[in-house]
């Protein structure tokens, strides 16, 4: 299936500190790597892509599709659809592709006996695990774990890493008011109609504009569109608001931090209308991603912080967006030097493998068969997590993406000083590649989109009328080049 | 990884009118399995298994490990664990094992380059479908397709595939009742804040003991044990009783008619107490799996199928256990001719893909992006789910299965008739391998699992007292006299 224009043979595992120094990891992954998009088609989707889409609608629901994609084609930082057209991507499958299309090493890794075994022998990992399987945990998902976490809970998508997580946080709280008593009659028969004691009224606190997944109990803490929530059951868990901050930030120092000062203050008035440790958990995103690439200061996570201890509630933070490297640090939550490790975190996408990090072993319910399921995760997600944290430690990823991060916002913050109605409210300075910006409406946002994808890039919206830049972790000055010159024309053109 | 015993070269894949005669698949595809367990160690666990455990407990909750495992060395229906015991596996990663530990078909699917390509770029699938995704689901997830079904979403586990189930039951009975309407702002805000009309008190309805998953929805329609649900809230659905037949099943036919006639009424009295439309689905499982192995005649089921239909309830049949094969049908609602398909069937565990089935074009929302997330399922699993199908039609495994089985039930009758109280209510008759049966109490069945682990059995339980069998699709006439023997070597013992 994969084209003659992705060679392998170029790559050399072992090399380590030979590629530190090397001026494209791109260039040494992707020798074929296009320096520039290329059209086939007057308009994409083209008519191959729409005849593959025809065929695909009549047995899966794809009405959300951009354009059919001829994944063999692909190559590092370029898409390529069933019609031939090859663009930059910088939504890469809404934030996932951490390498780049057709990885080397992600392939080696791929085709190895591991991986062949982990695939047909799909265990019941809490069950039966592997013998591997804690070393391939430790040399992966673990070594990359965030300050202060040593310990992990393998889940299966983004949604259920955080509905994962929200069941322990209900265990804990549930535990520590329980102490040293066993389960009551009454809990347990109660348990088994869905009603209190035994299935308590306990509540998981999210923020407006939060999105944390399509589950019912994630769902029910998502607060970013109401297409996401329409006609589905809810629990009626509580709300606290966002900050909303004034761009540039350096002309509004003082109304931002006032408005951080009146979001905490208003959690704290959410807080008070609950009983003690009946708020079993909050969760929160580094940056609220799907409601719009909402971003806070680290003192207003530090205050967060601050009061969740204060009250004993869990602190849950969500990276399943953030994670892995796109905001210049590994984790986005290292940005905040917070004064206590977050309870729990979140991962999925990026890492292609899910799940939620910890350290208190309190997190781990008394007895056995509570946090279970049947896979409890996935090795061979597993063994693509211990790639992806191999390849982005041995060519220092996130720290060239904390550079190249800088590069483009400089770069963006003048092409928005020249088109300033038509790019509002830059974010995500000093945050890696992880950067956003507001067109006038959601119409001219569309139109931006699709201007772009006519222009040779792949580029995705979020909220009402943000755009959103998510490249792979191997991005480079010569694709954000690209990347500004498609931008420049598109915004000319509006 | 993989040793030496598994030896891949005599696989003839073309060959498939040549093998549907031959007298053993287990013996084509692993021609070094085993004849009989064989144990090194004097108990299972033993000590590298202990110490293996040990390591990975640090990092991951196993407290529900029976051993650690060796899958390198594990070979069709026989597991081994790092001890080097190897044991006949009925359990099967608690029902999952399709094809049996290490198979070739499967193996050569894992190394192809289809496969690499869907691991190493994994898609958002309804966003950048791969062009090839309408054939891989063609010739696999939907050739499989039960009766009267064209569709398929794909999802993760088989929670999520009962979730998203549920999630389009929702959303269709909103829409009926809708009719051509918009959403009206006080559906949009409201939702916003987890309240109805938005979010609405709308239900689904499952059965007593039923068992749906552990994410929160899902987690609301399980009804197994308390320790499934303890301190997670749970949404107020309700719950009807599922039948308690007597066995042997010919000598209660009047009173086992009578228990299924006093459900069903209950079940009416139930659907009364809500409005019409608030009971969004019904989810039933053809054999309560979890909660005891629990079976009812067509005819009950038939019973459950006209009831939904007349109150505009739609019908979930949750596969996730049951299906692929293992009940002498393709799909094990298959056995009670229904007047009209299910709505929806989901499916998992033997499968490695997961999802639902459904017919109706109205359970797909009208609107994109609401049955929607970021993977919607997975095309490296899809390739497997395509393989299994393949090998299980090629071979001919659901009619050997229901072949093996009545012989096995006939020999677990006999055995029955020997240990009449250590063996109870026998039951799976003329139901593939899906065999089950009672131990006097809950002490004595957990004796009996751990007496045949020591005989070289790897075997569930189920329920307070039941053993389930759950073995691979290539189970054969000499596997089940290697477990007959231990069987009967552990009831002697008791």
């Amino acid at each position: 299936m994969l084209s003659a224009r992705v060679t392998f043979s170029v790559f050399f595992p072992s090399a380590a500190h030979a590629v530190s120094s090397i001026s494209s990891v791109a260039a040494l992954y992707y020798p074929d790597e296009p320096t520039q998009p290329s059209a086939v088609t007057d308009s994409i989707p083209g008519p191959r892509s729409v005849e593959y889409n025809r065929e695909l609608g009549q047995v899966f629901d794809n009405r959300a599709s951009y354009f059919v994609t001829d994944y063999s084609n692909s190559i590092g930082n370029y898409i390529s659809d069933k019609d031939g057209n090859q663009l930059l991507d910088v939504y890469c499958q809404i934030s996932s592709i951490p390498l780049g299309y057709n990885n080397p090493a992600l392939f080696a890794t791929a085709q190895s006996r591991e991986m062949a075994s982990a695939l047909i022998n799909r265990p019941a990992l809490a069950c039966f695990p592997p013998a591997e399987y804690a070393t391939i945990l430790r040399e992966g998902i673990l070594a990359a774990a965030p300050p202060g976490m040593d310990k992990v809970w393998t889940a299966l998508s983004g949604s259920c890493a955080n509905e994962t997580a929200y069941k322990a946080a209900f265990m804990y709280q549930a535990a520590r008011k329980r102490g040293s008593l066993d389960f009551t009659d009454e809990e347990l028969t109660s348990v088994m109609e869905n009603k209190a004691p035994g299935s308590p009224d306990s509540v998981i606190l999210s923020l407006d504009k939060g999105f944390h997944g399509r589950l019912f109990g994630s769902l029910s803490t998502t607060r970013s569109k109401a297409i996401h929530k329409l006609d589905i059951p809810a629990f009626k868990w509580p709300m606290a608001p966002f900050p909303t901050l004034q761009y540039p930030l350096a002309d509004f120092v003082k109304e931002n931090a006032a408005e951080e000062a009146r979001c905490l203050a208003a959690l704290e008035e959410v807080i008070a209308q609950y009983l003690p440790n009946t708020i079993a958990a909050i969760v929160v995103e580094p940056v609220q991603s799907e409601g719009g690439d909402n971003h806070a200061s680290p003192a207003f996570f530090r205050g967060l912080r601050e009061i969740t201890t204060k009250h004993e509630i869990l602190m849950i933070v969500d990276e399943v967006q953030t994670g892995v490297g796109a905001s210049g640090k590994f984790w986005a939550h290292e940005h905040w030097n917070l004064s206590a490790p977050p309870d729990m975190v979140t991962f999925s996408k990026k890492f292609q493998a899910a799940g939620f990090y910890y350290s208190s072993p309190d997190l781990q319910p008394k007895q056995a068969f509570r946090q279970f399921n049947t896979w409890s995760g996935d090795p061979s997600k597993a063994l693509i997590a211990r790639t992806i944290y191999q390849e982005v430690t041995k060519h220092g990823l996130v720290e060239r993406i904390a550079q190249v991060g800088d590069y483009l916002f400089q770069a963006l913050e003048a092409l928005s000083k020249k088109f300033p109605n038509q790019m509002k409210n830059l974010r995500g300075q000093n945050f890696g590649t992880f950067i956003a910006f507001d067109c006038e409406n959601s119409t001219k946002r569309n139109d931006f989109l699709l201007k772009m994808r006519a222009n040779g890039v792949n580029i995705g919206g979020c909220g009402e009328l943000s755009v959103r830049l998510r490249p792979t972790l191997v991005f480079e000055k010569t694709h954000a080049d690209v990347l500004l010159g498609a931008m420049e024309s598109a915004l000319k053109a509006m």
